[in-house]
């Protein structure tokens, strides 16, 4: 690597929807990364479609990411790279999937890095868990939706009747599905992406054209309904599990059970689940590949090159320990059941404050019970209110409280 | 590092459950690991309560691992492992959660690697990925269900009504719990753990007693009542976010809304999500700490410690892809209304040792279908059987079929 003073030079090659939101994300943590590794990075150099020369860009470069896509030149350049000494970082499932032995075997022999975790579902750290992580667990089925695009229309169909056109137009028009879809309906690009894991997960070479693959195209609402009828999810599943001396690796609609931890995966989100004897499983979800989320990987991948392995960074101290929060509470009192017991109670929770969102009167006589849900509240305020209420006399046990949490989901 | 001649010895300190299973877990993995790494681990030294003397183990390791759990001699024996160059890899939580800074300061200082995956959630890898793949997102907010045997026991009391007192009993039979659970079931080793995730997601240094922590004894099955009336999951949950420039860290039992992504952990799994503006939302979720499990954790980082970052070893070509694979199926044929159809369907599925499992006839006239779901099968026997099928001429479209997944889970 090139020595430099203080600064961390990032060649990127490639300036599409990642590319260019990583040379957005890269300035605005900087000063961050430099706290953490000690570098400040910065942008050495941008090669798009018409402009910049690569040599001159790797020249000035301690570090090149590759987010151009596509076999060539990519592959040229990565390779080139490499072979100057240089540290890669990419997001190229298809060149992975097709070339990945020839560029993990350049990079051995050039005692250099190669990344990848924006390849293969977004944020979601995969790469990174099946090579370290879980690099001391015989894993024996790898289990995968690893499709943004076809995950969110499976979604739509199922939640509203649509048919596959009408839910891939719907994808297009909120930027889920590109203006040709095809390697995402038709199943390449999950295959692409399954070559990868499968790769990493049984130590064996498997190339794109050893995948097979059926996208969701032929895809019927009435398939849709008999899953509803059933309580069965469908979804684009990629499979890579070894079955007696051998591996495989394939790609396909799949209907699942509700209690399947990828039957809950819905929208445009990504989740991959491991097996294993030893772990029994271990899954990992979120966002699938958008240009900040990727983005977000790549620049995972950045630190990760710049930064010793397993160092804990020091502290900044920046953020001081906070020990009143506000919350929702469940509340739940035995009452005597008597007249005016609500009314009491409900004049100490608004001295302090509290709102009542609703309230139900369960049982009588020395059954009776309140139980009501409030708003969210500092958590002081609301502990006054139950110290006041504790105190009436018509309560026949202690008030209990139980959080609930009230963000929306899903 | 000492170096060896090919091989990498091991300090192991404890041998209870996890330091036992680690024991059990290092030979079985050895060549794999030699392959992977090149260099073959061996165990240098066993340290258990009433043999083995600490100077003699770490003068003849490359590495120390440390199981024995508590505060001293744990401390004593990292602090002087890494002073003498080792890198060291820990699963006790107390420790880092209490004397982390100090720790971490050391591993810096000494140029060493300070591994502690199975410190939180078993085999979840959240400690790297928050370390690692998260080092380039500023994180607003984690959640945590990292404590199993609590988990386990309020899955137990919602499923079966049971009390608090049972259901502790029943995990302390199946072995989810302790003879002493108390600093499971009052929160505190959540709290731990959670210090620890929050120092990595904040960089702001958390010690155990700055977390506010409440357990899960007070609950009553009628609280379990309610959550199920009203579509709500209660769960065990730790919570660090960022409130204005202050960072909040605290356990209590929390009811969750169906589509949150822990609402669905259930049983003795552990389950973390990390939020952040720039990704949205990553959960991780698997088998919480058991002694195979954090042993597995405990393998993955010395795995990590032995081998230079992100290489990816060369494939070992042992497994063959296999293209024919077993699967249930989904079959859906729309038929002309006559007699002897289902009869002329299930005669050619028998030919081909085809199994059907569930039939339902839907529809009349035109609209006549015939929607089944067959047992697994070799997917080209049921292939051979789709294509007799497409031959019959009652059919009014080409027959459509699904895989269903007939894995049980949960």
């Amino acid at each position: 690597m090139i020595s430099t003073d203080g600064g961390f030079r990032i060649g990127l090659l490639g300036r599409g929807t990642v590319g260019g939101a990583f040379a957005a994300l890269l300035p605005r943590h900087a000063e961050r990364i430099e706290r953490i590794t000690g570098l400040r990075p910065e942008l050495a150099g941008v090669m798009t479609r018409s402009s910049g020369a690569f040599e001159e860009i790797l020249a000035r470069s301690d570090l090149i990411v590759e987010l151009m896509g596509g076999i060539e030149p990519a592959r040229e350049y990565l390779l080139a790279a490499m072979r100057a000494g240089r540290h890669v970082v990419t997001a190229n499932k298809q060149l992975l999937s097709q070339y990945g032995e020839e560029l993990w075997e350049t990079a051995r022999a050039h005692d250099v890095q190669l990344r990848f975790e924006g390849a293969v579902a977004g944020v979601v750290p995969v790469i990174r868990v099946l090579q370290e992580a879980l690099a001391g667990a015989t894993i024996d089925r790898v289990h995968g939706i690893v499709n943004g695009t076809t995950n969110f229309i499976l979604t739509e169909m199922a939640r509203t009747g649509m048919t596959f056109e009408e839910a891939l137009a719907e994808a297009q028009r909120l930027g889920y599905a590109e203006a040709d879809p095809s390697e995402d309906v038709d199943g390449r690009d999950a295959a692409a992406k399954m070559a990868i894991l499968a790769r990493l997960a049984f130590d064996t070479p498997v190339h794109l054209e050893q995948v097979r693959y059926e996208g969701i195209d032929q895809i019927k609402p009435d398939d849709l309904e008999y899953a509803r009828d059933l309580g069965l999810e469908l979804k684009l599943v990629g499979t890579a599990e070894r079955i007696g001396a051998g591996l495989s690796v394939r790609v396909h609609p799949i209907f699942l059970y509700p209690a399947h931890p990828l039957a809950s995966v819905s929208g445009p989100f990504n989740a991959v689940t491991v097996e294993s004897e030893a772990i029994t499983e271990v899954t990992m979800s979120g966002p699938g590949a958008g240009g900040p989320q990727t983005a977000s990987a790549v620049l995972g991948d950045v630190i990760s090159a710049m930064i010793p392995p397993a160092s804990t960074p020091p502290t900044s101290s920046a953020l001081e320990i906070v020990q009143d929060v506000v919350s929702a509470f469940y509340l739940h009192l035995e009452v005597a059941d008597e007249p005016g017991v609500l009314a009491q109670v409900a004049q100490v929770l608004a001295l302090q404050g509290v709102s009542v969102k609703s309230v139900v009167q369960k049982g009588l006589g020395v059954q009776a019970r309140l139980v009501m849900v409030v708003h969210p509240v500092l958590e002081s305020r609301f502990q006054a209110a139950m110290d006041l209420i504790a105190g009436l006399d018509f309560l026949r046990a202690p008030p209990r409280a139980i959080r609930v949490l009230e963000e929306e989901f899903g």
